[in-house]
């Protein structure tokens, strides 16, 4: 028998997981590495590591402490970037705030989570006021003298602490865009910061070559955590302030960007503008909706890799990675079949199960749907000062997602829809996933969406939005008469509305607010 | 101040670390891939998972609980693999036993451990006599009927426990090879197993894609935690009896190996058999001593990128890693000094760190020798059965190595020499690795060995150990000459004795064992 005596746990041999480790280690390998680009500036590790100090101190000044938390409100620029060190390093936790929220959700939030202050930008604070705490404006550039300016090298730098007092501790709170009710403050802890990093240096193959353009906020899970993770590997964070096809073109040139992640919504305004392949490969990770196959098909030809991934704010991002393998001349229509689902386990994540309305597992046989559970060091470890919502996600054993989803020999899922997308039409049950894809395949839509309508008869039926490529105006004959060519009957939309659709700010179609429409204008039929 | 009182840590949301989890994941998402290859033989990771649970089950019919020591001696073979997996499954300790130990050396192990049995082949087992355990001779072959046949389909399985008790239980025992004294038994937690092998899959890669050749031993190490690595990736071991290098130049062009780790002298082997370049990129890792400019240059002709590593038994095999990017053009000379470095700190070791006496880090200025100290959660947990021996090692806050060496700007070590490697010849101080790189430049020397001999006069002198090049044989005239033209003259050897040089297990020349012959030899003197 094993002599347990033998352990020594002692500092030497157990440190707390934490990312702040990911930034130490950088500046001592990788100084004079190239690591925040940003307009025309580019700071290397060395700098980095000085911004984030000069933050800490500024934040000290200001009065915070071991486990305040602090919250900002920027798009993605270096000083957000900088919040997810020099935050923590100061034993504080970080809140990041969606830079869309109308002023009373961000009044909501900030009295909410008893943050200290909000850091923002002139156009970030422009709406907000009568905020229960202090805000600070930052300038509007380096050397603007409109703002605090934490970019002048002449600030005074605090000593960041390496390590939270236990690796449980939180490190983030990171507010649900709350598409129904009052948004929930959902917890990250250090442990699981520094593992999901570390899953997605993995699954994503982020290495010190690594050139990763901003696209997807930051202040969504963290940037799914790559704030951390492109840190840990000593790659290039090239920032980004808005998330505009012609920019984002003219930085994967000039930075030979080699990663980028974002809603497939992005990469469609891309593929508009984008005239020419990019200068080398680049992955791109997407979700919230399944590529199509033909983005597939013109993304592989502009040099973009897809992966698609899935996951949601209580998983700290990606808690499941689709990054097939397909063997050269498979037929698009199978690549993009197997490309429409949401992946494997991540590598860090504790288990990924369908399971039915009693907790157990339905069949791996691509066809009973069930809903997404989750388990592991990288689910939440609560809601914030919400004991009810937290016993009710966390108390079975796993975190109930949602998301209804159909489990694939192999262990890959394909969400089937949001459970409350499910359009039911006199008795049939249809995915409006489905009718979307379909519709994806005409050539003059560039976006589509699909909800269910009150209808007298049926029950529901499926309404389309459809936002057409630019130039083009298909008629709602015409997408009849295509949708009746790939579909049944009764999931052809009754009704198609043209125009742009609404999007929430990491780029997902509002589907709440078309179901809302929908509701109005059947009213009157 | 934010309200701990939210934080919800339970079973949902907080998983053991263990590289258990690997094994699990891999059956998962990569059932059908292939996951271990031996002679002719090609497994996925389904069978590879049925082999660990076959291997469990016929455990725990010998008595093996929870808990118990579990030895095992055995090339790198599938069941040493399994081993990692089927043992830890059980919540037992893996104590692999390095093959080439002497029979005294197995019985103190055994006897140290209390392991519960030994598991070994024929030819392991040929020289064991009165072991103080149950001996278990494994079958020469799948189907070969003279041992222990694990790889028959029709023996039950047990099934594996998901995780320890405690992430900080011990997964293995790895005695110490011993040059000097008792063999110490170090033990693994699942917690640094775990954080290694996510190190590793960092640092060097690993994908669904990888295909790793065994040329590191299995039992070194836990294979410096690549056995569970290349397991968390999803990618192929490729097993290996021995490292003959047509064998490998065989399995290299078979399986497209895309990864193998070994000292350098395996790769002076490997050169000598090989005619043609490898048919894909294969990354080397190699450590132990330096690779030298010739071996570079004909590496990479040959399709080797070299990563140069350095760690220790208590560290887990790997602490520090030399990747460089080199800048197309950059000389052989340039780029053989930079990758004589061993490297900067691994992603998940805490801190590397090298230390005066006093224990505080001595200058960055490639100049300053020290001691390097390392710490993390990739230090070992303790020497077994010793609180006295651990008290010194992990007493200090930091692990000391043993190991002398300066300290490059921008983190990189350079190992100068084992502290007992110096050698002193009138007064002045000089490193026998100096001696053996200018020896390595000689066209007709496969391999170099420098040690201190004593001296009447000087105190030491340097003697050389010269292993020739196949059908080569200089004369210690013209080695003479060589040196004085390279070497200022007190550090030229003052002897050179040819012939083939002793190496341990794991290819390292055992200098202790040449030191000890120049003794005798200059006893004569």
């Amino acid at each position: 028998m094993f002599d347990t005596n033998s352990l020594a746990l002692c500092a030497t041999n157990h440190h707390a997981l934490t990312p702040l480790g990911f930034l130490r280690r950088a500046e001592e390998v990788h100084a004079d590495r190239p690591a925040v680009a940003w307009r025309d500036h580019l700071w290397t590790y060395r700098d980095f590591a000085s911004l984030v100090r000069r933050m800490a101190h500024w934040l000290r000044a200001q009065g915070v402490e071991h486990g305040d938390v602090v919250s900002v409100m920027l798009p993605n620029r270096p000083e957000l970037l900088a919040a997810h060190f020099a935050v923590p390093g100061l034993g504080a936790v970080l809140n990041t705030v969606n830079t869309r929220l109308a002023p009373e959700e961000v009044a909501y939030i900030t009295t909410h989570s008893g943050c200290r202050l909000l850091i923002g930008e002139a156009q970030t604070l422009a709406a907000q006021k009568d905020l229960p705490v202090p805000v600070i404006k930052l300038c509007s550039a380096p050397g603007a003298g409109d703002g605090l300016d934490l970019f002048d090298a002449q600030l005074p730098e605090a000593a960041l602490q390496e390590a939270p007092t236990a690796e449980t501790d939180a490190i983030a709170l990171n507010y649900t865009s709350g598409t129904t009710g009052r948004p929930k403050g959902v917890i990250y802890t250090h442990r699981g910061a520094y593992l999901n990093a570390l899953g997605n240096v993995a699954a994503l193959g982020f290495t010190p070559d690594t050139r990763y353009l901003w696209t997807l906020p930051m202040f969504h899970c963290n940037g799914w955590t790559h704030t951390w993770a492109v840190t840990a590997a000593g790659g290039l964070h090239v920032c980004l302030d808005r998330v505009e096809p012609r920019e984002m073109i003219a930085l994967i040139s000039r930075h030979a960007v080699s990663h980028m992640c974002c809603a497939p919504v992005v990469l469609y305004m891309l593929l508009e503008e984008m005239q020419s392949p990019a200068p080398c490969p680049v992955t791109v990770g997407t979700g919230g909706a399944a590529p199509t196959p033909a983005l597939l098909s013109r993304m592989a030809d502009l040099g973009f890799d897809i992966l698609h991934l899935y996951g949601l704010t209580e998983s700290y991002g990606p808690a499941t990675v689709n990054a097939p393998r397909f063997a050269a001349g498979t037929p698009l229509s199978d690549r993009a079949r197997h490309m429409a689902r949401q992946g494997v386990r991540h590598l860090t994540t504790g288990s990924v199960q369908v399971v039915d309305a009693s907790g157990q597992p339905v069949p791996q046989d691509g066809r009973t749907v069930g809903e997404i559970a989750l388990s592991g060091n990288t689910v939440m470890a609560g809601y914030y000062l919400d004991p009810k919502a937290t016993e009710i996600a966390l108390g079975l054993g796993h975190f109930r997602t949602g998301d209804l989803a159909v489990w694939h020999p192999g262990g890959a899922l394909e969400i089937q829809d949001r459970a409350k997308d499910i359009i039911i039409s006199g008795g049939e049950n249809f995915s409006s996933l489905e009718v979307e894809s379909v519709l994806h395949q005409h050539p003059e839509i560039l976006l589509a969406a699909v909800v269910a309508a009150p209808h007298p008869k049926w029950g529901e039926t499926a309404w389309a939005f459809v936002e057409p490529r630019a130039g083009c105006a298909p008629c709602p004959e015409t997408l009849d008469t295509f949708c009746r060519a790939h579909l049944a009957g009764f999931k052809r939309p009754r009704r198609f509305i043209l125009g742009p659709l609404p999007k929430t700010a990491t780029g997902k179609v509002q589907k709440f607010a078309l179901r809302e429409i929908a509701r109005e204008m059947s009213d009157g039929h």
